[in-house]
């Protein structure tokens, strides 16, 4: 806990109603949704700029660490102090500024939520692509310092791809505003890019411009089954050679499968090896075309069994077997880590087959999702984080799991972060001078490393 | 023109018929495509990165200057030297290295001209999707070092959208590799987008991941005339309203629309003050509803004629006239000043109609073509550089041109660059502590000011 002296100032800032410092309140901010755990020595809820400025300027003077934190889903330590320092909620600073039909921009403060874009978006026929899992209550300013991916990712890329540009309060105090009007489409050093996926360690949004997509005129969704994850795989190339690009491509294997028909009761063939849940969007005629293609696939690909939602309310059956994913392995042990590995598309099958082999080996369940046309798979492990031995098991296949990726050409994380939980494999997965020019950037912006310190640059 | 000494160094490391140093053939490069000159010091022709590598730490000894350089199409003059340094030509080091199909990457030197890719991509049934106007000859480095845009930008982005990853060797001689296996899914300090747009003065690119898109079923294209810019305007705002993204939509003014039929009597009509070319991509059937979503808004905002391309020959009919702007517009002055300024989509006709306004007020000939979707207008200004009147007519009308696209809340530059030509803007345009944390960015890579100098930032 901080000095009462620095409570006070801070207090005197953003008001007394918005800082937390009592040990009860901390302990709350002191974990994300990874398993890390840090105590923070104050948490504050600026609601301006102006504030967020006189607080850096504040943590400056006392030589106290600042991080940035939004609804705290990272799953990766992103959100938590690393050295007691001051989190900085933006959660109360969180007005939609403007939603402008015509040129399709959003502004917005950073603790707007994924959702609240959405729904301010919806009456223009619009939306904000990036729709991580935990778009419900995850921030805009999380969002983009996560450089969060989500379902529709494979058709319309992740958060940094929907950013136009930026207000950032830098560790000097000074407030800069990045970007162009319209897409990309910019001459100039490129700060946007620069502050998506930082992690907090450059700077702190607090303005953001975003790009808003059309909403299709019909989605259509699938599911299904096969025997072979290998089937699967050349199931998932066929779609895409023949054109066809999915809102959302999501592989589960039969770990996955058997676990989410064990708590769901859905009926799901108990051997099938992979379920391949398909969302397609755009003009009605387009769909139905693209619709037929993809049964074809399934077919030449030796699909088990497969089924077209025919309304709303099927698709919605569809999907819950995805979204429980989490609930339904997380009654078979009390801990989970989640892999977020990416692999070139054509080494897929490959990477979940070496993955399931891997857990194998050492005993652990492992649960793989993946979206597939990302290359982006989160094999998770479950275990008792009691049993020492099963700990060790999971350490040792999560190192091997890693290697694997990067020796088939992969990284390290696609859209988790690497925050605290995959430092250590952060020198394997970058080149030494790689790593000390993403160093000397950090160093021009925060010379004094105030901010977010201990994340992602080991 | 360099010390013989250092020239024999430089000749042992690219070979001797890859390096020049004559008066006659030196002057060949001491131009690109601005209205700038400069002299280099010798020219060299590396075919490898180890001999960039190489070229760099000589430069480097010897304290000397060095301009990347490809196809030398830069409309900014960022492909000369601007202090008789050492022009580094990529235009041999030019293989085609992979074309992936499964993972749509193709692997490509810097020398590689953008249309090589298309070509190289087209059999698989992809495509390249930036299209800058210079693709026939524009290389891939170059391409990726001015972000260049295109045609096709309105749809697919500008090329920093389309690169997965980059060897760069650095100021120091230190190669590095950056970036991911798939778009831009990865948790990293971005040093890919970094690279893109920044003209040669951070790296010069000697290998390049891009992203290849698949190529369309269906390609229909279609113009349309107008009595006014507002409704030529108004016509685009309902056709981005309807859902319809286009490939291309290409605005002309009336200034332009009569020089063109002056030189090719294509038959417009005369006193229409805006031709709108459009392009649609995608599945048949989707082409189908798009075309008749485009004519309803043809005739909805009063459009005066229209035209759809019933074959390939009546499409490269309807390209012609956007083709030969330049052509037509140049019989009526020997020089020109290409401007690239971006509006918000929503100001595109308040802009277009000023800028002919402030031209006008100065006697200046300005055609205008705008990419229209982007919001990119490339105001020209003709004139006859020997009479020092006209000249300054332009000039004057070039800062006000500039001024009222920032006061509209626009860039400066969308896909040409700064360059030498836009320095004098850049203040207007980037506020001080943007511009110094631009500048430290720059002195962490290039700490002696050794690679491309002068370009860029003042």
């Amino acid at each position: 806990m901080l000095d009462k002296k620095i409570i006070r100032e801070l207090a005197q800032i953003v008001g007394r109603e918005n800082i937390l410092s009592s040990k009860i309140t901390l302990t709350t901010y002191s974990y994300d949704s990874s398993p890390f755990f840090g105590m923070p020595g104050a948490v504050v809820f600026p609601t301006s700029t102006e504030e967020v400025v006189e607080v850096v300027k504040l943590a400056n003077k006392y030589g106290i660490s600042l991080t940035p934190r939004g609804a705290g889903t990272c799953l990766s330590g992103g959100a938590i102090t690393s050295d007691e320092g001051i989190i900085i909620s933006l959660t109360r600073f969180n007005k939609i500024l403007e939603i402008n039909p015509v040129d399709k921009v959003a502004v917005v403060e950073p603790g707007v939520t994924n959702l609240q874009v959405q729904l301010a978006a919806r009456p223009y026929g619009l939306m904000f692509a990036p729709d991580p899992g935990s778009q419900n209550v995850a921030t805009i300013g999380g969002n983009i310092a996560e450089n969060a991916g989500g379902m529709r990712g494979v058709k319309y890329g992740c958060t940094k791809e929907h950013v136009l540009g930026l207000e950032v309060v830098l560790p000097s105090g000074e407030v800069i505003r990045t970007g162009s009007v319209n897409s990309q489409l910019t001459a100039e050093v490129d700060l946007t890019h620069l502050f998506c996926g930082s992690e907090g360690i450059l700077g702190i949004i607090t303005k953001a411009w975003l790009v808003l997509s059309l909403l299709s005129e019909t989605v259509q969704t699938m599911t299904t089954t096969f025997a072979s994850i290998e089937d699967a795989g050349a199931c998932v190339a066929e779609i895409i050679a023949n054109g066809v690009i999915p809102t959302a491509m999501e592989i589960m294997d039969n770990t996955v499968i058997k676990a989410v028909d064990d708590y769901l009761n859905l009926g799901f063939p108990r051997d099938a090896q992979a379920l391949l849940l398909l969302e397609i969007d755009g003009f009605a005629k387009d769909v139905e075309v693209q619709v037929a293609t993809i049964i074809n696939a399934f077919k030449n690909n030796n699909a088990l069994s497969y089924k077209v939602a025919q309304n709303e309310e099927e698709r919605q059956e569809l999907w819950i077997a995805r979204r429980s994913v989490n609930g339904a392995l997380g009654r078979l042990k009390p801990a989970n880590i989640v892999h977020d590995i990416v692999v070139p598309r054509d080494r897929l099958a490959t990477m979940l087959k070496r993955s399931a082999e891997i857990a194998k080996k050492y005993g652990v369940i492992n649960g793989q999702v993946a979206h597939a046309g990302d290359g982006n798979i989160h094999p998770t492990l479950y275990f008792d984080h009691r049993n020492p031995q099963e700990v060790e098991g999971v350490e040792k296949a999560c190192d091997e799991i890693i290697k694997e990726t990067i020796a088939l050409g992969g990284s390290i994380s696609g859209e988790h972060g690497i925050g605290l939980e995959k430092l250590k494999y952060v020198p394997l997965a970058f080149s030494q001078p790689s790593l000390e020019y993403m160093k000397k950037i950090k160093n021009s912006f925060d010379p004094e490393n105030k901010f977010n310190p201990g994340k992602l640059l080991p």
